[in-house]
């Protein structure tokens, strides 16, 4: 606690330096550390800053100190502006002259070979031996526009107005899209980071930040690696309690990993491309979150208002009729033909009855969020101030698709002291698909938040001696234990797998059908095929030695040699999985999804982080693709839903228990009217370097139903 | 077909007028008919205007007429710019004129109430009985960009440049939108058409002028309803050989009916949003469709780049490795760690290098098309200069995402005689994930184009004469026929069902079991809870009396009463579920889709408009989700697709012989190793307007595997 307040400090004086120095600011136009320089003194610093240049008198007609170590002053943050090969001597004057904080721009470190990462190596421990925070290599710098800062460090090109959004970003490349598109878009930036090949301050330093700095009320990520993933969601979750976390993760390990699962725990906003990033964020800088998901839509053409309405559907989102109160009343203002919900108004709309029917809709109690469409019409701005005023008095979230334009238009915004927009302007998107889109967003968010965080729950039963020791005798090699050690593991939580015996023979079988009582299962062992009711591979309801024999060799007619297995007939039940891995990124992770040979193929399963909480374990039943058949309904009867979350919670232990375990795999789990059967369980130790990523999913391996 | 060719030609007339007349051209400012006197003065249309005023003398300095008649020359085409009650009164004396074209452009007639659709009614007659062709009423308008006559009659704000796209739309406030977006993205249009009520000139009058005008190259469609669609699938499919048409459709129907059947079989290429509509029609209108679905990807940041690469494999593209002899050819102009798919030569990449490296990958022979990103940059206009060449060079085609701009950025203009961007020039998106998803289009469009059409294949055993006589006999009224009527039916394409009894009680049960033959299934008759073995509903391979009182109760226990049904064992087979249906708007469509509990939940079926061609069935076969398990591999045996294609083609039969055939339903076939079995076959007869739009989803209806 007391090293995690030192780290917030430190970043909050990188933030906010009083002095700053460009070590090799040349007096090249174009050159990174001249451009670098320049902005410094644009942006109306409010501290001092000191080019240093070994070989120029001054630069931008600023007088230049040929080494750091000249500057008279102490200096809180060095932009490091030399080729790579020169940063570890200008950062050992950097750790001579007592700078706090150090910004290293050049690549040809992380991304160097060998010879970079020995660099990186050196320069970190620099850092670290002259109690300095970096950031970078590779970085394009940061921002902060608080009044009393205006710090502006970086040589990109876009220089967006100061506003209420934190911004992060690994990419170089992409920082100057983000400060491009914030501008263009008028977003407000508090902070902006640039973090390059994060070898000290990260994303999680920033977030910690963000949760204390007053000005930001949003924070915008773009994320192409995680460096502690629980240290993210434990951090993420705590600011996502107060301000929205909006986050892009791309590249291989969003493909491999379940990250979703770990934001959506985190309550951190994912999207998919860069303008979901944007259209979400100027959202949630602008208006407040939505208490529900009704949207009303105002507008003036039908065919954008049906565009919207499709959309929002699409989002999840509802469109609700207006109460017949509200439609009357409507109706005697713009006429009955206007009357219902979308309120389309025509291309030639009067802004009177425009603005009566934007009030009407937002006073109407029937909506908790409105969508206005505006195309372009002579007395456009007689149209956006209703918007605007409604905005402000209704306090609902109110979203424009304006002109078809993205980002806050200056009709539309609402401008704080400084003159720029604020909260309560109104956020318009290109396309009311894209509005939709956002607002189902926000609305996902508002119920994250307000909804209850759940406990984990204490279960009974519960002795892990025997399961630890039991471990404790297996290679950690990957391999799936013996029936007799899962059976052990099972125990210790107080799980038991239906019994099932694999037998190379008829006359095995014969003598195992006879130990369990007819009638039994026969199904054969390949666990691609232990599943296939439907290539005949599995034969139910065996009753006797004759059928069994028959069975026998349907089977063997079906797919081939080969052991099978016997098992007593299970009572019916919905099949489902119950998965428990751990994720190469984001640690322990259980899943549930429905069983059965469509399923397997078809349907991806749910996942949750660990510690499963009850609320955690609900959701996964209620949520999964095809819940219905777990919940029943119109006639059909409901599964025990309460034995599947018991099962759920008694997986999640073991799992966090014994973190030896890469795998528990009970395949199928046939949840039945009273209780549950695991009919096929499996576990497996690895270390998790060599943790295979997924399954292949191109075999269905699970369940016959009933089998 | 002399009457296409005579409506064709009266659709030329009405875009290629020497004279127009404006009625209605006020003298003030802002007033429509006003607009559209001066944009047709403006756009320096190449034959003469005539402004009908009754009250001025002159509108905008020209001499203005008090009555239409009182012209003194013949008028091609007349623009109603008066307000809706008026309008009939002008049409009449259009029809004394000898007027051939007409656009309307009030509303308050198909919008307007009773008042308003006895306007439309007399204004349609009115066009009708004076040979006149009519666009409107509440129409935008239209353009002819053609040099030889340069028309622009709309009273819209964009003025979009010259160029190869016709530009189809119903709505009036939407049209302002394409115009203003075509111009923003230097996308020239050839012809625009706002259609508004769509009384007389429709969609496919535009498709089929389209075809033959040699100037445009892409059609671009915004519809809300469809008037004929199985005409506009006939002539769309025509179209779409040739030049690519790109439809956004959007509004209630689309959400009720299968448009996407319609729109697949007709090659239209199928958008959702309006910004994909251009960013689609963007890329087909300027570079060569590609031959396949590989892509490189050549830019300066990393970033973009892992965004790009995952967006392709999103929508179904590949990102392929180079072969060996290109990296090493890319190693020696770029350097080892640049010498791979995506090419990221970074944020300051040296424009020599770029172009070396673009070189490269576009003569690989490994690539079907290439994704160039650019991101701010000092010397940017080398670097553009570099993918223009490129793309021109290369004949593969090439999209940028350049600087985050949507269109066609002048730097990367290819430009005609007259100064506009034409083909060849290289489009732009603003994000790389919506490059990828027109590229994507554009690919499966090729694939479209490529493929072989196939052809309906002549069935054997087809004898329909008693199958019609058995129709005549029931009500046209929805209701499922009885069983023999749907066993004659069937018969009449070949077809059986596999034996079925439905019994009251265990007596009957077992005299049916008996007749059929040892063992049965039992299962519950409610279709609700047919195919659930989950809950205990279907019990089989039941052996012998005491197996069915067993069963008998067991059933009775988990679903309460109600009939039951006997029937044989079937073999073992993948279940599927075969539907004919008769869709509100697109006609009769065949579907296709993998059956049981979750599937019947979770998986939406493939469809296809008839008649079904051996290329359909195969498609529908082998792209259904799931369909690895009808194709087998990885050791899993093939079921019998030929029999399930000629199941296919005899249902598609029986669905085009006897057009009252609402729907056919067969829940389950089970596709054996060795034919297929129709466990279940309902068919049912009723008037296309009562037909019910679609089954329930909520529950569950069919078929247990093997049951």
């Amino acid at each position: 606690m007391r090293e995690n307040l030192a780290e917030s400090r430190s970043i909050a004086r990188l933030l906010h330096p009083r002095t700053v120095a460009v070590v090799g600011a040349s007096r090249e136009p174009g050159s990174i550390g001249h451009e670098i320089f320049r902005r410094l003194l644009a942006s109306e610093f409010t501290g001092s800053v000191y080019p240093v240049n070994a070989a120029a008198t001054h630069v931008a007609s600023v007088y230049a100190y040929r080494d750091l170590r000249d500057v008279p002053v102490e200096i809180d943050l060095v932009v490091v502006a030399v080729p790579a090969p020169r940063v570890a001597e200008v950062m050992r004057a950097c750790a001579e002259k007592g700078v706090r904080g150090v910004i290293v721009v050049a690549a040809g470190f992380a991304d160097g070979g060998d010879e970079g990462r020995a660099r990186l190596a050196d320069v970190i421990r620099i850092a670290r031996d002259g109690g300095m925070r970096l950031i970078g290599p590779n970085a394009m710098g940061v921002i902060n526009t608080v009044p009393t800062v205006r710090l502006h460090a970086t040589f990109a090109v876009g220089d967006p107005p100061p506003g209420r959004v934190g911004l992060f970003t690994q990419s170089g490349a992409l920082a100057g899209t983000f400060l491009t598109d914030a501008s263009r878009r008028a977003l407000g930036i508090s902070t902006f980071v640039s973090i390059g090949d994060r070898s000290d301050v990260s994303c999680n330093d920033l977030l910690r930040y963000w949760r204390s700095d007053p000005r930001t009320g949003v924070v915008m990520l773009h994320l192409q690696s995680l460096g502690n993933p629980r240290r993210f969601a434990r951090i993420a979750r705590e600011l996502s309690r107060h301000k929205p976390v909006v986050a892009l993760k791309s590249g291989r390990e969003a493909a491999h990993s379940d990250i979703g699962a770990l934001f959506s725990s985190a309550g951190v906003i994912r999207v998919d491309t860069l303008s979901q990033l944007f259209d979400t964020t100027q959202l949630l800088a602008c208006q407040p979150l939505p208490a529900g998901r009704r949207v009303g839509i105002v507008g003036t053409s039908s065919a954008l208002a049906a565009l919207a309405a499709d959309a929002c559907r699409t989002y999840g989102l509802d469109v609700p009729a207006l109460s017949a109160s509200t439609c009357a009343g409507l109706a005697t203002l713009v006429g009955h033909r206007y009357a219902t919900n979308p309120v389309d108004l025509g291309p030639l709309a009067d802004p009177d009855r425009f603005d009566a029917a934007l009030r009407a809709v937002a006073a109407s109690g029937d909506v908790d969020a409105i969508i206005t469409l505006v195309t372009p019409h002579a007395q456009v701005d007689r149209l956006a101030s209703s918007v605007r005023a409604v905005a402000v008095e209704s306090g609902l979230p109110l979203l424009a698709s304006f002109l078809g334009q993205d980002g806050i238009p200056a009709q539309l915004a609402v401008r704080d002291g400084s003159g720029t927009p604020g909260p309560g302007s109104v956020p318009s998107y290109a396309s009311p698909e894209s509005a939709a889109l956002a607002l189902s967003r926000a609305a996902d968010h508002a119920a994250w938040r307000a909804r209850d965080q759940g406990s984990v729950p204490v279960l009974a039963g519960i002795d892990l001696d025997r399961a630890r020791a039991e471990a404790e005798r297996y290679p950690k090699d990957g391999a799936w234990l013996p029936d007799a050690a899962v059976a052990t593991l099972l125990a210790g939580v107080g799980l038991r797998a239906w019994p099932s015996r694999r037998v190379g023979d008829q006359a095995e079988a014969l003598a195992a059908a006879e130990a369990f009582g007819w009638p039994v299962a026969l199904k054969i062992a390949d666990e691609r095929f232990r599943s296939r009711l439907d290539v005949g591979a599995v034969q139910l309801g065996v009753d006797d030695a004759a059928g069994l024999t028959q069975a026998w060799q349907a089977i063997r007619a079906a797919v081939g040699p080969g052991d099978m297995l016997v098992q007593p007939m299970a009572p019916a039940g919905v099949s489902t999985v119950v998965r428990l891995r751990q994720d190469p990124i984001v640690g322990p992770l259980l899943s549930l999804r429905l069983g059965g040979v469509v399923a397997d193929l078809l349907v991806d399963p749910l996942s949750r982080t660990l510690p499963l909480t009850d609320r955690d374990a609900a959701e996964l039943i209620q949520e999964i693709r095809g819940s219905v058949l777990l919940l029943g309904g119109s006639g059909a009867p409901a599964a025990d839903t309460d034995a599947l979350a018991d099962l759920l919670h008694r997986v999640a232990r073991l799992g966090e228990e014994l973190p030896a375990i890469a795998e528990i795999l009970l395949d199928p789990v046939l949840v039945g009217r009273r209780g549950v059967v695991l009919l096929h369980a499996g576990i497996r130790l690895l270390p998790p370097e060599t943790e295979p990523r997924t399954l292949p999913r191109t075999l269905p391996r699970a369940l016959a139903a009933g089998g």
